[in-house]
Parts: structure tokens; sequence; C-alpha cells
């Protein structure tokens, strides 16, 4: 069921890697490609989206006693993968993999479309 | 000397709030405009920044464990104001306070031609 908005995501996004709806916990519920692409796994996307998980966990944390209001997106841009990564809801949020080349606001755009088509399902 | 770096970000950007050339240590050089608008006095944007820089410290520090490189950029979009930071060196980044309804694509292209300036200057 999730299989179609991370597909849509994939499909709307020059440049896209992978993109999984994840829990904070770090552990992914439903990731795409099935079979991740050989890019993806020299990257070890994986392992860094662990970390940022950890680190959007904490950004919503601090915005509970920020004034600027409850965090909707982080993205964090390195050398070799742009990451995107947008909330859903309290326990879930979407993150894709983008080519430094990629389409950055297509990618924006479609994730945040989607994450209230993936919220409905959770 | 940092000032009309700092100055060319907040003229070039619609919607700018307010910029600081900043320590990982959450301490500001250098901060525009001299007066806060109000707005950056309501959304308490230093308390906010100081967040944000432990946070791109813990990012830059991630990274050197992850395959994706150096983090060059990272945005945390919230309800009230996007905050955009970008990688001077090993100790400064740049910040700007950015309105929901400002010139996000602008913001990241002025920021990424500013911060070789900025670094130039430390």
């Amino acid at each position: 069921m999730f299989t179609e908005h991370l597909k849509a995501i994939m499909d709307g996004v020059d440049g896209a890697i992978a993109c999984s709806v994840m829990g904070f916990d770090g552990i992914s519920v439903e990731t795409l490609p099935k079979d991740l692409p050989e890019s993806a796994v020299e990257l070890d996307l994986q392992a860094a989206w662990v970390e940022f998980a950890n680190l959007m966990s904490q950004a919503k944390a601090a915005a509970e006693t920020l004034k600027t209001g409850k965090v909707a997106e982080v993205s964090i841009n390195s050398e070799k993968v742009i990451t995107l990564l947008r909330m859903v809801n309290q326990d879930y949020f979407l993150v894709l993999g983008l080519l430094p080349t990629g389409n950055y606001g297509k990618a924006r755009y479609v994730m945040r479309i989607t994450a209230p088509r993936v919220a409905k399902e959770l």
C-alpha cells in the first residue's frame, strides 16, 4: 500500500536513488526500489538514513521548545547525495535520496503532496 | 567585513528575516540586521539557531562515518520560518531565516556563492 506512493515519488523525480517510509526509531517500513541500485549500496544510504532519522527526531523535539513552529521538512545536502526528509506524522516520515544533479524542486513538491497520502494509510 | 556579505544575502533574497555568520558553538560572529525585525524577535530566531547549530554540528560529525560525503547545506523548514544553514569551513557556517513565502531557490543560490567569500575573511 505504501509502495504506490513511494513509486510515485521515484517516478516523478529525476535523479531519485531510493525512498522510504521510516519510523523515528530508524526502522524502514517500506523502501523502494526493492533491489537498491548500486549507487545506493555504494553510498550506504540506509546507514545515512538511520543517522538522519535521529537528527530529524531531535529537530522535532527541539521545535517543541522553539517558537518557529513544527518541523515539516529537513534537507541535508552532502557531496554525493541530497537527502530530503518530510514529516508524515508524529512517528513516521518520508525520506528520499537524490543525486546532487537531480530535480530538487520537484522532489520537494512530490514529497509534500505524498506525505498526507501516506499519513492516511498509517 | 562580514557585514557586506550578510547584506548581499539580505538584499538578494525576498522574504529574508535575518542572517548570521555563526560558529558551531552556537555563538554568532555577526548578525544582520543589527536591530532584528519584530518577526525575528517573535520567532526567537536566535534560540532556534543555537539549536540548529547543534544539529548541523551533529550532521557534520555523522558525515565523517557515512559514505554520503561532507555536509554542505542543511535546511529545516518549520511552520513559521525556513532556516537555511550553509557550511563555511570546519568551524563556521552561514544561517538565514526566511519567511515560508520567501524565495527559497534564490536563498540557496545566494548562500552557496556567499559562503566561499565569507571563508576568505575568516
